[in-house]
């Protein structure tokens, strides 16, 4: 089942106002923010407390399916409802939230809503962000009616927590029914083009060749070779774009351009790789005669999720009986955000067909996101219940 | 200077009532064949004796430079001012000839003229071939008026002499001034088509990746390898198409298209270049559990040029002080469609700018050009007094 629900487009204003519904029905006090994020409020016994915060988002990629953020939303209201249902009050306030253009996918910036929230973006220069139609964060934000009057710099959560599906295959694969995230992992992201020379296939002797695609082809495979050598320790690296020109089968290759994707959970790793496919490409390069402009196009450092939490949540798994493990994410998530202000964490629930995501095979059974969403209750219960800070 | 002079069309016409302008002028006997050759006649003492024929073509590709092919030709009609300004009668008839659709950049087949004339392509198989605009060969020699009556097959001539540029930096590089080309390499081309899985370039781990442009970067290295390997003895490798899909810095292609163009002048050597690189497509294909389907679209045996006649090119050379070399043509040639009918050999002169080719930079001196014409002056001439078969 597929969805299409870019940020602040009409189809995502419905489903904005189906989960305010949602939220209202639960008796929950709605409040929208500055830049759209919208929380709802479960009142605590001692509401000056800071409350535990539980979100996600419900904004999509293109080409989406139903579970990638709106599991996390539509857990938190459960979570709630559970409560409800058991005539649970806690302490500490209960919040439900999901944050703005999390995908990126229409204005180009992910994580824009909780990155506001948590202060990396100015209100101001997120609102100027525009989409391929030049339509503005701010127009946009008004004219679906989601430009809020609430502050959008979050006042510190006592603890923040996110279920998420996994968006890989690694849980499936190992058997498991949930993950405690340990953190994000860095990324590095690199565009490289290549000159060299265009020839003739037929004509031009080998050692006379500047063969732009044949370096790409050296720099593609070396990127793999790392990723397995344990030089690196669990570097992941894709080549996702090569472009040889002119593109002709009996035509050498005299450009080429290609993007480089580098990601650890370990700072030092991540800048090692950097260190050496750099010296790499321009080794290559020049062997080849083939001349070399690199860009970085993306760089952040890795994020560690709060080790109390995930000792909450790996406990709450083992009590429930579930098969888990820590693992760290391959993707960007509001949680990377929140961390910077609050303690914070994520479990993530496996997914089918080998975790595809972005697509709409996504799938997570009922009883996957059940279990996610148990082990969410359990460990937000707990932390609504601390008195201290 | 570049010229855009498609086969068949206005401008070559143009092109080909100059050189018959040309051939008249020197008293030349011209007749056009049912293909579209066009042949000039210089009588011989014995005219019952098979001439000696000199050709090329005036066609191009559609951004070309000036001397692909009309070097051929106007030396051709060179040789035969200098003969008949120093008042030489030869035993032989001499022919200059242009073949049609030597580039293929038309109608698709290469060679088709020469093709024609030696019986390998079928006249009604070579007019029913269309252009992009549903033109037929046939409907476009009729239009330009060169839709000629003489037979296409030719009569075994005595030899067939060709000068041509290099198109290619051999000669320029080693500081050579002519080069005696030993024969056409033979050609294999294969596209394959590479089927992983897309997938998230940050949360899939690698060892459960199919990466279909990993495996293509693959193959690309182990080609280049294999011709710098002296394995396969002087083996080219070139892959100049590559296309990862989606193409996206983040998501690991799923899918992968790219050719192999294997040539060698040695058809041993090229057998077991394609059994090692099909082999070996196989084991990484397997390896990363990448599907394959692959396709051969070309596939020529080499052709060796008369020994006889190499002798001669060199020999003239060596009077004539020129530095030169054997070596073996990178392209297709009309001579290697005469050498299934007749001795047949080529000249190659050097060219500037390393030799680019099918490009207005294409450059080859007066003095270069000169040399060349020289050398085939004295080995036509050998040869059109020579009485016996």
């Amino acid at each position: 089942m597929g969805v299409r629900r870019l940020a602040l487009t009409p189809p995502e204003a419905a489903g904005r106002r189906w989960v305010v519904d949602q939220m209202r029905a639960l008796d929950l006090a709605v409040r929208v923010d500055r830049i759209g994020n919208v929380y709802a409020h479960r009142r605590g016994l001692r509401p000056e407390l800071a409350p535990v915060l539980i979100g996600s988002h419900i904004d999509s990629v293109a080409t989406a399916g139903i579970f990638d953020g709106c599991l996390g939303v539509l857990g938190g209201l459960e979570v709630i409802r559970a409560l409800d249902e058991a005539g649970v009050e806690t302490v500490r306030p209960i919040e439900v939230a999901f944050f703005s253009e999390e995908e990126g996918a229409r204005f180009g910036t992910d994580m824009l809503g909780s990155a506001v929230a948590t202060g990396r973006i100015p209100l101001e220069q997120a609102y100027a962000l525009i989409d391929r139609g030049g339509v503005s964060v701010r127009e946009a934000l008004e004219a679906i009616g989601f430009l809020g009057e609430a502050p959008e710099l979050l006042d510190p959560p006592h603890a923040y927590l996110e279920v998420h599906i996994e968006q890989g295959p690694t849980l499936a694969a190992r058997g498991l029914e949930l993950g405690v995230v340990t953190g994000v992992q860095a990324i590095s992201w690199r565009e490289l083009q290549l000159t060299g020379k265009s020839a003739h296939a037929g004509t031009t002797p080998t050692e006379l060749r500047c063969d732009a695609g044949l370096v790409a082809a050296q720099i593609a495979v070396e990127v793999r070779r790392m990723a397995t050598s344990g030089e690196f320790r669990d570097l992941r690296g894709t080549v996702g774009v090569l472009r040889p020109h002119p593109g002709l089968v009996n035509v050498i290759p005299g450009r080429c351009d290609m993007t480089v994707d580098l990601r650890s959970p370990d700072d030092a790793a991540l800048e090692a790789a950097e260190a050496h496919i750099s010296a790499f490409v321009e080794r290559v390069a020049a062997e080849e005669k083939v001349a070399l402009e690199s860009r970085q196009t993306a760089r952040t450092a890795t994020v560690r999720f709060d080790e109390r939490l995930q000792e909450r949540i790996a406990s709450a798994a083992d009590q429930a009986g579930l098969r888990y493990e820590r693992l760290v994410s391959g993707a960007g998530h509001d949680a990377q955000e929140m961390a910077s202000i609050c303690p914070s964490a994520m479990i993530f629930v496996p997914g089918e067909n080998e975790g595809i995501s972005h697509n709409p095979r996504e799938l997570s059974t009922p009883e996957q996101c059940a279990a996610g969403v148990s082990v969410l209750l359990e460990v937000a219960l707990g932390l609504a219940q601390e008195e201290d800070a």
